[in-house]
């Protein structure tokens, strides 16, 4: 395939920070490639901005930048859209708009797609064009792509992932150094992986809104940010991670999302677990991120990469590129997800095991107490260690499955009894079930 | 959409055993919610099957079954082939046969792939219709589909693949329960992991069908199995497996597929190496598969999972016929490779760091003995450790970077050497470059 038999898409690209950069870069690096491999040849035709005057690197010809978004989405010289502005708007209007005006979008925007991505897959629909966003989850990870396409005869149960590489970087610290919070925290700041304010990545709303997106994906189910019950990384102790290696368990922030096949109900959470040192998503260390899918099927299965980053990301991105456009050139769409309102289960009926510690004062009778505690709301222990304190001891018990609610009653009473000093905030433990 | 909305696609099923009934049971089991989802109602209309009185679980409709294949091929009622037959012959007349009346095929089957792979892509080219494989390399694992279009943009630069179940199973016995290979190799078989004639596992030949089919799709370089370089497991003793521990490595069989960007070569072989314990292959137990892929732009991915078994190969395959009944629908095709020839580069000119023992007789001046052979050679060991053994004395080295080439006329001079007594298959080290 020669240039000259190649069909020219044009491209409007909708932002250049980062990701737009490394988009930018990869296209003049790669393009040739990719038209010798698809007979496709993507030209970048517009790019849009927010400040014109900036210095970019690299460098954008001065002929391409707009500052007048809305005229590359409405300019009907333009094929194909790629969104990599970020945040609610202008993004969501601007998306809206090219796919009125019938233009395929690749966009990477989590925040929007986990707010309003069922008014955005239904604008898609209506124009029957792609709106493609693998880069919106797990950075350059393929994972949107195998979900729909190459799993699409399997019933998945369950997804579990490392989607947050700042929180894992700062758990695997806290690990391998023995860090605490704080100076884990830190670190990931001066290495530029957490932001000055970590508050999305360490509370796990980052996580939640990937989570929302993944439930969507993989069981068409309306699920948006907002849905997901999220916990995030702040309170885990140095402490916690050692007992944890202790007992066989290395400290993972998991996106953990659901299905009830009879049901039809989804549960979508974020939270701290306990992953068995043997389980794979154990192994994934520094700001890795990493998507373990059980299918009835297929079994286990693992993606594993970088989550976040300008060039990963990019890759990601143009990989939807050359498909959304190699669509329009054959007037195909790929199959767009159609998600339905689903029953999202609270939080209040999920079920786990549980890892609990509790501070008590080293007199007789005490583990008859606590165990008293548990047996009453019906949560059965599994293992239990005792570990001397001085005039305190340390009770560390790992439960049965037991349900939310139930263990969330149990922890109250537990801090009720007069033996208990302090009770550490539970860690729900994977691989248990 | 209702059922009555949906399009039917009639398949014609060429096998009926392992990975045939599976795919049956799954499209039984899931065939509705694919309907619901996509649109396409799958229909197997024929199963081809070598003898027709057998019994099968789950048992297939009388009315269905044939022993006349080429019927079904040929049958213009039956819109999409899936061979799950397996060998040469006749699996391949009956895929040129289904291409040549333009019907799209499904196959999992690798050996043919990696001996007639551009045979094959060249009659699915030229008819117009697709010719997919997912399940052909790494089962359940979906790796085709990524490699060709997620990363579509990107430039791979080297992928390194735990590809075949059964070494990886008899390895992960020698290193957690201290097995010898024999004894490991015995578990497997009575596992059903290992057949009886454990040849094409344990000398490495599934891996390197694998490994050239993987080298056509990533680099679209026509590579068949006979031009990759095998070495199996069967040397690789306790010892060997200990010592690298100690060293910071785990043992593994992989298969290794690079690509020259300057000079559009191409290097695939298959070999035990020496895997950094951090690295995430080296966390990659049991009878999983991983492969894990270095793109320019990506970064580094890895795709985990299991790679044999009936229903993850099914799930696979099932995944490529709901592609190309969708594209049958949509006059569509899946971009084919088209691989093109490229030099193979011999293994004589890779380069690895290498693993070298050496059993010798304990007098002074052994040492400046060895360490003038590598020096003649050019070889530069980076670690050395000796271990008393009696009378002899065991000297462990790894080396840096080095050639093959020279590696081996390092070895051959070191056997040479009256102070040498026994020389150990050397072992290729990943990560030291």
């Amino acid at each position: 395939m020669t240039v000259n038999d190649a069909t020219s898409i044009r491209v409007g690209l909708l932002g250049c920070g980062n990701v737009g950069g490394a988009l930018l870069q990869l296209i003049e690096e790669n393009g040739d490639a990719v038209t010798a491999r698809t007979g496709l040849r993507l030209e970048v035709a517009r790019v849009a901005v927010h400040t014109l005057g900036k210095a970019r690197s690299p460098a954008v010809p001065a002929n391409l930048l707009t500052d007048n978004a809305e005229a590359v989405v409405n300019d009907p010289s333009i094929d194909v859209i790629v969104e990599v502005i970020g945040g609610l708007e202008p993004a969501r209007s601007l998306i809206l708009a090219a796919l009125e005006a019938k233009k395929p979008v690749v966009t990477g925007n989590k925040e929007l797609l986990a707010h309003a991505g069922a008014e955005l897959f239904e604008a898609a629909a209506r124009s029957g064009v792609d709106l493609l966003f693998e880069a919106a989850v797990a950075g350059g990870i393929p994972l949107i792509r195998p979900l729909r396409e190459s799993l699409a005869g399997d019933r998945l149960r369950r997804i579990m992932g490392i989607v947050n590489g700042t929180t894992n970087f700062i758990l695997t610290r806290m690990t391998e150094k023995g860090q605490s919070f704080q100076e884990a925290l830190a670190e990931a700041q001066a290495l530029g992986y957490a932001e000055r304010d970590p508050t999305a990545d360490v509370e796990g709303l980052d996580a939640a809104a990937k989570a929302a997106i993944i439930a969507t994906v993989a069981f068409g189910a309306q699920v948006a940010a907002e849905d997901v019950y999220a916990e995030g990384i702040t309170e885990i102790t140095s402490e916690d991670i050692s007992m944890a290696e202790r007992l066989g368990y290395a400290i993972k922030l998991l996106a953990v999302i659901e299905a009830d096949g009879d049901s039809g109900e989804v549960a979508v959470r974020v939270h701290p677990a306990m992953v068995p040192l043997a389980h794979p998503l154990a192994a994934v260390r520094e700001s890795f991120n990493a998507v373990f899918v059980e299918g009835e099927a297929v079994g286990d299965l693992m993606f594993y990469g970088r989550g976040a980053g300008g060039r990963p990301t990019a890759s990601a991105a143009l990989g939807d590129l050359i498909d959304a456009a190699a669509n329009l050139r054959q007037g195909r769409v790929a199959g767009l997800p159609r998600p339905v309102a689903a029953r999202i289960r609270p939080i209040d009926e999920l079920r786990s095991a549980f890892y609990v510690t509790l501070d008590v004062f080293d007199r007789p009778g005490v583990l008859e107490q606590v165990a008293g505690v548990t047996a009453r709301h019906g949560v059965s222990i599994w293992k239990m260690e005792q570990l001397g304190l001085g005039d305190e001891a340390r009770l560390v018990f790992v439960t049965h499955v037991a349900e939310e609610r139930a263990m969330r009653a149990t922890i109250e009473d537990l801090r009720g009894l007069g033996v208990v000093d302090r009770v550490g905030a539970p860690l729900r433990v994977i691989g248990a079930d």
